[in-house]
């Protein structure tokens, strides 16, 4: 991305570091953090210094390297201990965004057939390599949904900040951008965290893609009054029914959908699909530090002594949705059977 | 309302001037406008100093007063000329909120009959006094809609803040606690200008109920989720079958509220009801300023060169609601007939 800097990219051999963007500063502020140990890598996941289902799982990745390394420097643990341990504190950093377990136990697989550095350092850069191609095959997948003059809404960020490549929702946009395609993007604002407002809307308009920012709760009405044509958002998790995952406020984007018959897909990699759980309602939803809620950038908004719930993640049944756009092609009706024949 | 202050009130007698708390402020900074003119009054009004439909019928009744005192003063304007230039610049300073119009309008009949400034300060003090009196029988009607152990969504702020009494949506919530119903709010935070946050917690924490805050769009996941149990808003205007124009959000909850079988009431006086205006398609949808989405206290969210749309409210059909509560009681279900039989 020219205008920004790489959401993360690992800086030398195998004594090098992760440069990982720091995105809670953005727009205002670049800062890049050089991460060579676990703690502050974890720390960056917890607060969103990096996120995005696909981004997290590489610096997921990319944490089992430096994570590992640390713990062995001193000969404190073995190497099969610190891939465990170390895994096992990666697992628990976040809990709804799949692809974070989906990279960690490639990581484990691959120390356990070649129990070194170099073979985990060369799993990750495989990953975040992969992640490249997902992104771009996505895109393909998806880019002909969009039509000459269309208003696509989309919601928090879903793009090259969110992934290791050109995103996942937004790869699509950036897709059609490319065949030519004239259109219109409407940003959600995605509070509590502002993820439309800063990212979103910086990676479009550095594609000179045209783009009005919203307020969340002004999607709905807007729908209903045939401002939007299409919905395209990214996913945390999607569950094997095609149940989806994704940040907070996806779910009323939705019933706006399903009411006016607005087709709202959504974008993501194989990876992001959990086998594991048949349906939405075993998807674990992350409840964050009110905080995020109540203050905007150190502001406080609330009279003393208010409290607020923050789930990140809503759930959107697969019937809401027309489609799912992943790396291997276009998934509609979104069924069961559908997805297996996908991606099975 | 004790822990703030008055949100109108005319001190003195026919040379006096009006108090108006200026709500952009809170909770951070509590300032009292002193108005003594026309022009600083609507603005007051534009940028929401003063907000919440039934406040800003009390604010545009004071307005004339002002106005055409400092219009008659220099003997500039007749009396009658001046009622009618003060009224449209008053008319026009909001689309939305009908009374507003229906206020300036009763001032205008009443300079008809009776044309001196006293007649008008009269009128004034009269619709601020029948105001108070009809939150408390809002307040009374939809008291028994809350049961002990429910949680009540209300968005944007329907409370003291809003009227010149004690509320709307907020009214029915302190009738409740006064009867000793034991409940917990959560308050939708209203981006753009956040008026929950702001203001409908800190009339809530300051009767002790207990509130929790949360993000607009976590509203519908949180539904969904079967958290909420009963949803009360105001409204801006209503239309003659019933459709309501209301802060943008109201619509997206109603559409939660729709799918999961939650009811939804909306209060209103029946000042707020227009029956010239058939059905919400009818109601003009004020756009407000972008910077009020691009930015928040004065802090650019945005990357430069983004736009944004600002539509101040969204339309909701009588048919997602369970039903209006009004000063002359409930009307369930809601319906052209069943409103003409009590407010006709």
């Amino acid at each position: 991305m020219a205008a920004i800097h790489e959401t993360l990219e690992w800086q030398g051999g195998i004594d090098g570091h992760l440069d990982l963007l720091d995105q809670t500063l953005l727009p205002a502020e670049l800062v890049v953090l050089k991460l060579r140990t676990l703690d502050p890598l974890i720390d960056a996941i917890k607060r969103l210094a990096v996120r995005g289902a696909p981004a997290i799982g590489c610096a997921a990745a990319y944490g089992m390297v430096i994570g590992v390394r640390e713990a062995v420097a001193d000969d404190s643990q073995s190497f099969d201990a610190a891939v465990e341990s170390v895994g096992d504190r990666l697992d628990a950093s976040r809990p709804t965004a799949v692809n974070l377990g989906w990279a960690v136990a490639r990581l484990r697989e691959r120390a356990g057939k070649e129990p070194s550095l170099d073979a985990l350092l060369d799993e990750a850069h495989a990953i975040k390599k992969e992640d490249e191609d997902l992104c771009l095959r996505m895109g393909d997948a998806g880019a002909e949904l969009i039509e000459d003059g269309m208003t696509v809404l989309t919601h928090c960020n879903a793009g090259r900040l969110a992934t290791g490549g050109d995103g996942t929702a937004l790869a699509v946009m950036f897709a059609a951008k490319r065949r030519g395609t004239n259109f219109h993007a409407l940003a959600d604002e995605t509070r509590p965290l502002l993820q439309g407002v800063r990212l979103t809307a910086l990676e479009l308009a550095a594609e000179d893609i045209p783009v009005d920012v919203i307020a969340d709760s002004a999607a709905a009405g807007l729908i209903a009054r045939g401002v939007v044509d299409l919905i395209i958002t990214g996913a945390d998790r999607v569950a094997a029914n095609g149940d989806v995952a994704n940040k907070v406020g996806t779910y009323g984007l939705s019933l706006a959908a399903k009411e006016h018959n607005i087709p709202m897909y959504v974008v993501a990699p194989f990876s992001t699909f959990d086998f594991a759980i048949p349906d939405g309602s075993h998807i674990p939803i992350e409840e964050r530090d009110p905080q995020e809620v109540l203050a905007i950038g150190g502001m406080s908004l609330a009279p003393e002594g208010v409290g607020a719930r923050n789930p990140a993640f809503d759930v959107t049944p697969a019937a809401h949705l027309a489609g799912l756009v992943t790396d291997r092609g276009l998934i509609t009706p979104v069924t069961t059977e559908r997805i297996k024949e996908v991606l099975g």
